[in-house]
């Protein structure tokens, strides 16, 4: 059987586990964790990160950095991860669903304007497998009401936007905030984790406590203060250094990683383009590809179904994806009532294919020349 | 140097995350976590545990499946650390702080009736060293007016309360949720991590939908619902299978651990307990010691401050523990104003020395001859 996602050892990563033990240290915020940071601070020039246990965490610290309350309203897309919507549910927020592209699940973004009332506050953007939304177009409508963007960029490391005027930026990189995912079927992994970037300077210090359980502790270890109290709410945001050490070891592995990962994306690109009954993901301009994910999107839910089965009978797992958030049991009676067809249109047509480091060759040729003789 | 702490390995850490890899999962809930679960509920008759990423998370679940909201009050002990009150306060709560016992840090037992109020709805009893409150006076009480009680059991594991009809119960066993600690600091180690318990079947369903973001995938996986979606609130509380796969290693040797602990808890005890300037730990009858915690109490803080140089000035490190919380930056303007004695008194008395699995015969011996010879 070829499994959907099989998780990948770059061969270190037990190595610096015990590193770690040795240090004398494995609770959070470690000689690992601090690695971690300057990577991607360096690497993608994010202003700041914090390590967190997962990105609904890193969601989590987010909204009460934008200090997200009771009646605010938070602009979200219905196709993404339960935990988009969810970390601002838990501090009171309404959310306002936004469809998606026809073509692209990611956020529309030209409709945006039409969903701000007086009590929007923010809009977090999903950069669906990895693919930019239009950060150009978002972060001016948001510079214009005032509004924190947060960029739910769980599937997007290593992934870049191109600004009209030629600048290039990190996804994650963009918005006030940022939050990452290294759950086990992402590019760089640690099981469970999650990453917070933070773009706004304004939000740091008070990120560095959230991430404490509401305590100055960071300020303390560096000296600044002379004891550490309670000063704010937050929780135990900060993942063990066994996490950090495993992701460290996944972290210099990265280009590595990514080439491998591009590669397999072409092929599957290259032979399922021309297919008639499927569409493959189109890459805007301004997006580049990181290769988490490939997807097609089939005529009709039936079809699709019809794949999984036929795929599974020849021992190959693909999976659908996101069901629409706005017909949640937990959010529908909640929802404003619109029509977000192109979401639901995902929920119904798009499927995922096997995509993980160690896919050889022939388990690659296997998927597409079974997908290629579905119809015979 | 003497360290305060140091974190132990057993031997299996490494190997059982490499098992956990080739399992082909590293995501939550796997095989590890599944082992860690059966484990404790088979060895202290909880009804049912789910591990976390933290005993913080773990509150925050029993906060929210306690249905905490705002406005309502929640007694709990001021002497503890901030996350024992934390995660109530992220669900809305009120705070009533407690005071401790004169000559035990626990939440006087005798004090509650006189907390609560038409407002109250859990009171959160916090095993201080691991020793047990008074649970049966404590469940009496909540029992006749309908309170939830919780216990933060993070220093507790494998620590027993014997009730007057000689029953005796595992700490977090007792009141309707518990929370325990795998924080590197504690008996049993994952760096960070933490446990909740249920032993009220009612809130169990609940529970595992909280546990995996507020979705029914527990469910689904048990192949007793078609498809799973967003049907409630909750957060990404599970750990990683490398954290589950490290502590699984260390549940296996337990008993061994707590051995080890144990003798060296009772070398200092035996040693320590006739000098006059200091006080040692008083065991009620009606707890046992799980050598969580070696402290002593002085007479004053500048005894005590004296101690710590005296002892770093010879290489070794003792450390104070928790400040008062309801005169914190963050709550001494919500409290209401009542003076907390005890928990100041052990805020500025008491000392914690060093204790961990590696401590020698021979450093425990000159902990205690700079002790005695503190004076000289």
């Amino acid at each position: 059987m070829i499994p959907f996602n099989k998780p990948f050892l770059t061969g270190k990563e037990t190595l610096y586990i015990e590193d770690a033990v040795k240090s004398g240290k494995i609770s959070g915020n470690g000689i690992f964790t601090q690695k971690c940071h300057s990577f991607f601070e360096d690497k993608y020039q994010f202003k700041k990160v914090l390590l967190t246990t997962s990105c609904t965490d890193a969601l989590e610290m987010a909204a009460i950095l934008a200090n997200i309350e009771a009646g605010d309203e938070v602009i979200i897309p219905s196709y993404t991860f339960v935990s988009t919507a969810l970390a601002f549910v838990r501090q009171g927020a309404k959310i306002i669903f936004a469809d998606s592209y026809p073509d692209n699940p990611n956020m529309d973004a030209t409709l945006i304007e039409s969903l701000i009332t007086s009590k929007t506050k923010a809009i977090v953007v999903v950069h669906y497998a990895g693919i930019a939304c239009d950060m150009e177009k978002i972060m001016k409508i948001a510079d214009l009401h005032k509004l924190v963007v947060i960029e739910d960029a769980a599937q997007a490391i290593d992934s870049f936007y191109t600004f009209s005027d030629g600048t290039k930026k990190a996804l994650g990189s963009i918005g006030h905030l940022g939050a990452f995912s290294f759950h086990e079927t992402k590019n760089i992994i640690s099981g469970e984790g999650g990453m917070l970037t933070i773009n706004d300077e304004k939000y740091i210090d008070r990120a560095e406590i959230i991430w404490e359980k509401g305590t100055n502790r960071s300020q303390f270890f560096r000296g600044e203060i002379n004891k550490y109290g309670w000063v704010d709410t937050g929780s135990s945001f900060l993942p063990s250094e066994i996490i950090s050490a495993f992701l460290w070891a996944q972290l210099e592995n990265l280009d590595k990683i990514q080439q491998k990962r591009l590669t397999i994306w072409n092929q599957y690109f290259e032979h399922l383009k021309d297919i008639p009954f499927i569409h493959t993901p189109q890459i805007p301009d301004f997006a580049t590809n990181n290769a988490h994910m490939f997807y097609v999107i089939f005529e009709s839910v039936e079809k699709r179904s019809q794949m999984i089965q036929y795929l599974k009978d020849n021992e190959v797992l693909s999976v659908f994806h996101y069901l629409s958030l706005h017909k949640s049991d937990y959010y529908k009676d909640k929802h404003d009532g619109r029509n977000l067809q192109n979401s639901d249109n995902f929920e119904n047509t798009l499927l995922r294919l096997p995509l993980y480091y160690d896919l050889s060759e022939s388990e690659i040729d296997k998927v597409i020349s079974l997908i290629k003789n579905f119809n015979k």
